[in-house]
């Protein structure tokens, strides 16, 4: 067998692994009753152990360098699973053991004093745990820079966006925060407010409009499931995926929207390459390129006047017509912007400064200029640079977020990464396709999918970041579509 | 470390395997979308290989080999423990790899086409496939023998009732065989033909009632759930027991019985002992005694005047009151006795007959002196002489188990050595609590399951079955009390 064959096999058994993982994990948010906490988070570490060890062993690292040597043989998807697979490998291998489970012991304990924390609004409970998460974090960061030859930040950055680095995303955000603040000003000044929604509408018949929704979008209900979750997620495995949402009885159009962000999610998963199912190459392209598809859903496609269109009338047969389900106030609710204090209710407006905020903050973090004790008052300063708002507490403020106390440094920058991808996918899909906006008008989606289908989810990794993007819209990344298009739907 | 230690880490490794595959197996039964078949039966094939691999590999041999030299040094439940290990290890080495996935291929491919013929009523459809089946489980049958230095029989036993043989088998079922035929007769001549349950059951409110059952009977919610599936079981892990029921709307007691069997179960795993949850030594005892804590529930227990006069109103509160709802009916509906044709609807009286045909069947099938091709005749015929009734086809014969296509031989005689068990630990319960049925008359089950924790479920795998089974009850297994408890109730 060649190396590259074995190499495939080791590979299929990660993937098994991650798989079951998957479905652990979705089973422990959403079925699992609370006393099984204890034996799930043995069962679940036992697993990513073994793929861990899958991954570091020295066999796979003579298997890779053996199959360096046979690359003249291999196809393009060969090729590029084999690239994937070392990345993968020199990620796993560039941290040793004992700094591994450092990280998941302090992550462990300072998730849960952040719910602590959170809850009775006290960040002092959060902090030492906080900042031997940080102390851990600089290390990683530190072997990882060492492993793959670049800055810290940035050997982090690429565990959720490979190739991509502050420079760039310097580049990228600097028009944003140009641009923002003063639209912002501008928008907030034009808005309407919109009719309240009233009465309450029942979780199950939201549950109901959820599903054929997401039917309509192209999700196969043989091969996924909706449920209910404290926070909505998608997960599972291509084949099998796991979506859920959260309803609030007293607000329709919160729910539906957040179902929809997550079908953008499960419509990449589910239409990954078949053939790759349970290789690297067949995997997601990266943390913001699924943001992308989730936000081109939520924030592209279903807050247009078209889908509300569509959507206005399945509202009024599932809970009565009301005046607040009119199409023009329907859009009004969608295009509502505020100066708010949560990324995660966050328009598309705000939510770049948000991001801006969060980036500027774990990078002075990770480079020692910014101490965790000073990072409430920082907090507080650049939202009101930012956002021209200041939180009242820390709850509000730097305890909102899981991410830092996850350990999960270099992740925020892709939600506007995706955001900006969003917005340019979508003008090429509008250019491609010029039929697009009538038919979603009708609920005819299927335009929509097969162009994401052809253009993105089928590549899998195939390509890098950029070059998908290149080849799906004629250009590199850039925030133009982004701006250009909030432009168009809130000073037009 | 000592050799011991080590292999407790191995062992612990396995058991969060085991864990998991648990729990996929119950998604894959409860959740699970079709789409997901293929992908989950990969991971869990993987899952099962890693420990497999674990258990079998040469450093778990050489640890066996030093700990034994370490044995003076173990205290009792760890000496148990490493005595459950060399027996798990010694049924895993015994089969070389090639035959297992052999097996695996063989019993999947028989598995589909036994639910194939099963629906058609057309053996000649699963034919083929069981003669495969039973080719390599008769290579299966005759590693183990050489291995565990047993006849083929006797080892493929050994796998689900350790240290039992035919010889003991034939001892306890020989009474059965003369005693039932004929007190099967007298029975049947004496019986009062209940009251027909009027109206339907919705499934919510049997559901509810079946979970207040659970939790008087001191079913823990908090480390358990019970949902629906095809077929009742009970999965998960100790710590996250999953239970199913099935509901007939027609026929509330069906589905309720089968919630009670099946919590006998439940009981036995969340008891298991906590010192212990991740080792060999925790583990049930056997495939019999495990059936022993479902039939001592359903059989012993729940079908007691005592208990059908606790239950009487609470059917009266959930559904309406009827006449058939009167303890007394209840009571004739929980006796009624029958010449049926199908195991799983078979009542305690004639119960071990399906088991005993099954036993010389598949014996003779083992040992080659019954060919596939003539088990449908060997079916009926014994059905004739063993119940008195012949099937009009395969479908309610030899097509009604799914055991023989999964290559299950061994299995079948544990359901009866389990009825035997309940019945003597039933005695033996009553005699060391005189209030017992006063308590269970008004819903107060604490006596019972704290008898069973301490004399059985706490007890893991420390003692082989027959110790256990003396400790508890003074004597070695024996037919007597099942037999008796027999003539009590039918010709009381």
């Amino acid at each position: 067998m060649s190396a590259y064959r074995a190499l495939e096999a080791r590979f299929k058994r990660c993937s098994d692994l991650y798989g079951a993982l998957s479905i652990l994990q979705w089973d422990h948010q959403v079925m699992m009753p609370p006393g099984g906490n204890a034996v799930r988070a043995e069962q679940m570490a036992t697993l990513r152990q073994l793929a861990h060890e899958l991954l570091t062993g020295p066999e796979t690292a003579e298997l890779l360098d053996r199959a360096e040597g046979e690359r003249a043989g291999l196809g393009p998807w060969q090729a590029a699973n084999l690239a994937e697979m070392r990345h993968r490998q020199r990620h796993a291998t560039a941290l040793p053991t004992d700094l591994i489970v450092a990280l998941v012991r302090a992550t462990t304990e300072a998730e849960m004093l952040w719910r602590e924390a959170r809850a009775r609004a006290d960040f002092a409970r959060l902090r030492p745990a906080l900042e031997e998460v940080l102390r851990l974090v600089r290390e990683e960061a530190a072997a990882k820079a060492q492993a793959l030859r670049l800055e810290p930040y940035d050997a982090l950055l690429d565990g959720y966006e490979p190739g991509v680095t502050t420079v760039e995303i310097d580049a990228w955000f600097a028009p944003l925060q140009a641009f923002l603040p003063d639209f912002l000003e501008q928008v907030l000044r034009r808005q309407i407010t919109p009719l309240p929604l009233q009465g309450s509408f029942p979780k199950d018949k939201q549950k109901a409009l959820g599903e054929r929704l997401m039917a309509a979008l192209g999700f196969d209900f043989t091969h996924g499931r909706l449920d209910e979750s404290l926070h909505p997620f998608c997960g599972g495995v291509p084949d099998d995926v796991r979506m859920t949402a959260r309803y609030d009885e007293s607000d329709v159009t919160s729910g539906l929207m957040a179902v929809l962000h997550e079908t953008g999610h499960a419509l990449y998963n589910a239409g990954l390459p078949k053939a790759w199912r349970h290789q690297p190459v067949g995997a997601p392209r990266s943390t913001a390129v699924h943001e992308s598809q989730s936000l081109l859903l939520e924030m592209q496609i279903c807050r247009s006047r078209a889908f509300l269109g569509y959507l206005a009338p399945l509202l009024a047969e599932a809970f009565g017509d009301q005046p607040a389900f009119s199409p023009d106030n329907l859009y009004r609710r969608a295009i509502r912007v505020e100066r708010g204090l949560i990324r995660v209710d966050a328009d598309e407006v705000t939510y770049p400064l948000h991001i801006i905020l969060r980036y500027r903050l774990e990078q002075a973090l990770l480079a020692g200029d910014l101490a965790v004790a000073d990072l409430p008052g920082a907090w507080h300063e650049g939202m009101r640079e930012l956002l021209g708002v200041t939180p009242q507490g820390d709850r509000e403020g730097v305890l909102q977020d899981i991410h830092w106390p996850s350990g999960a440094f270099g992740y925020f920058p892709c939600y506007t990464l995706g955001a900006l991808m969003a917005a340019q996918l979508f003008q090429a899909l509008r250019a491609a396709e010029p039929d697009l906006e009538a038919g979603i008008g009708r609920g005819d989606f299927r335009p929509l999918l097969a162009w994401l289908r052809r253009n993105i989810h089928e590549q899998g990794s195939l390509l890098g970041t950029q070059t998908l993007l290149a080849r799906a819209t004629g250009r590199a990344l850039t925030p133009r579509p982004f701006l250009e298009q909030l432009e168009r739907r809130y000073l037009a």
